[in-house]
């Protein structure tokens, strides 16, 4: 029992963190210097200079907001959370909590292969840390809540495994076909994540 | 059953960002540097010169106070939420995250006219996005409480859509009158919410 | 009843609000800049050049701490929370929210008396809002809890006059004797409130 | 009684202390700036140019969640909480939001011996704040659970200060044989606690 942790405090935790970043994002975001302080048109220009800070802010706000729901949905099927889980978690806390920095990276270097190939590395280790906990408690089935449909759990696990990691390595790689087509995959995970509800 | 959330939970996640953000709004305030370092003259004219800032963070503090205070009123009529509610909130969440942004930006160029339309446009999201949240609402009326005066409820609705997008397009607007009167209309709008409370 | 708020959501937004700030504190304590990286001694010194700063951020820790433990036992005696409690609650946030900026300053001009003087008028500010909701509270003593000892909480309201603002104010006039005297008012304040317990 | 402190509402309060440190942690790591914007090996070379960084990161972030672990374990021991807990854990708070500081000195000047006697001697500072706690209520054991084990706290109190401040020293000091011997002592320190489960 003294190796068992309190679902509700490991629960508490990983949602204020989920919480600090999705708010952390913003501030990535910095107000443009202009030199004639009162020009609109030239306030306006450096704020639209800023549309592809906005957009990876938006897609990396729509990540994190997936990321809480599958926490979210995962945790309601463990019974006890052990060390392994929570290592696990803690795991996908790390990488989920380093998305503020491969998110600014893109939205300064939007134009840059190496920036999308940083952005999708970070999100199939953030979604590999999913999957992980996944096999780990398919391996520990006893940490699972009785009513927990055992084929349905191990085919989501694989499907995690495609839509995860395999996906945003995919997208990572699309980027030497052209910037935008890696945009557009990591842009379109989210969404199909929010329109499906999974 | 599977496509609903726990209500605590999606309440505590709310309430763990409206605390962030209402926080790092004092963040856009940078310390004045002064290059007589003991110069008590020097150092009061530069935070005299901070004012629009100071100005610009309490409207923003008591809009995103009054936020909260809508937030909890309106979240104690919904009995479930589903994944309509829960992803309108969060875009509600997305426009609300963003508050730092344009406040930081009115702070920076109080005389020019692109910031306060910055700022009227993303508080007319933020508040338009509660009123899409009424209006989903409103169309699928079992995710509200038995108890919900259903009339009041739709009056309400469309009352959050002029006091709501529609005053903060008309504060955006009304920075071709004055810079002043912009000010005036966003201090005035959380200063009305708080004394009548709604 | 439409005009109460839920006590423990209050509280747990205000505690969210003091937990950021008493960690957003040391994001204001900036790594230095030395030439030589690898020199020992020039980052030592340039540590030590930073004792002004690690000394304000201390003593707005601990102030902070003691704000959370003073709204931690004045919300234990209230039995109801109303709009006019949850607005000097807000009013109360607003200035603790502002800690870190004075606080920088000091850090940054500890020589500078400006720098005292601000310093000493938020925290009367953030010390006149819990006089102001106990005022409040004493003309509504129906939103008391039925066992308070009411003698005793006039006479710890009128205290609270005289060991919040009072005291402030007095040490932010102690700079023009010398600055080390407000730095120790400063400091002596949260210190007789943890040793005393109030 | 009334200096007794809601166990729950300082938990709540710590939990949220250590979600934010956690989370802030990663702002330190700042986007490299280059010249050639659209160059992928440029920032490649940028990004690998900030690998101390990365492992400074990754080393707190795991210290920061034994730090939750052991918060959370030693509480549980608990029955009630005194002033005497309370401004000890307000001490170990006050180390623990200071480690992003440290963590950004190391990361910034990772061939500096400053840097790592600076890290060893915050987490001793943090480490021993977890001593005196223990060592406090060892001496005021009508705090603890009934059914504790005095004798296995006892020793459990004299490894704290063994595996706590001692071996954190012990890496601050280790730098003089090689700043990459403090680095593996600091990472083996969090790495020990996860795979022993202490």
């Amino acid at each position: 029992m003294s190796n068992l942790f309190s679902k509700s405090r490991v629960e508490a935790f990983s949602d204020g963190i989920f919480a600090i970043i999705i708010t952390l994002l913003v501030l990535e975001i910095k107000v443009p210097h202009i030199e004639e302080h009162d020009s609109a048109t030239s306030l306006l220009e450096a704020l639209l200079g800023l549309l592809p800070k906005f957009l990876s802010w938006i897609i990396s706000f729509f990540t994190v907001a997936v990321i809480w729901v599958n926490h979210h949905k995962l945790f309601t099927q463990f019974k006890h959370l052990d060390n392994g889980i929570f290592w696990w978690n803690a795991v996908l806390l790390l990488w989920t909590t380093f998305i503020p920095f491969p998110t600014a990276v893109v939205g300064d270097y939007p134009g840059n292969t190496t920036s999308f190939i940083l952005y999708g590395l970070v999100m199939a280790l953030m979604a590999a840390s999913f999957s992980g906990m996944r096999f780990y408690v398919l391996a520990h089935s006893n940490l699972l809540e009785e009513n927990t449909d055992m084929p349905d759990f191990k085919k989501g696990t694989y499907y995690s495994v495609a839509f995860g990691p395999v996906l945003y390595l995919l997208g990572a790689l699309a980027v030497f076909v052209h910037p935008f087509a890696a945009f557009l995959i990591f842009f379109a995970i989210p969404v199909y994540f929010i329109l499906t509800n999974k």
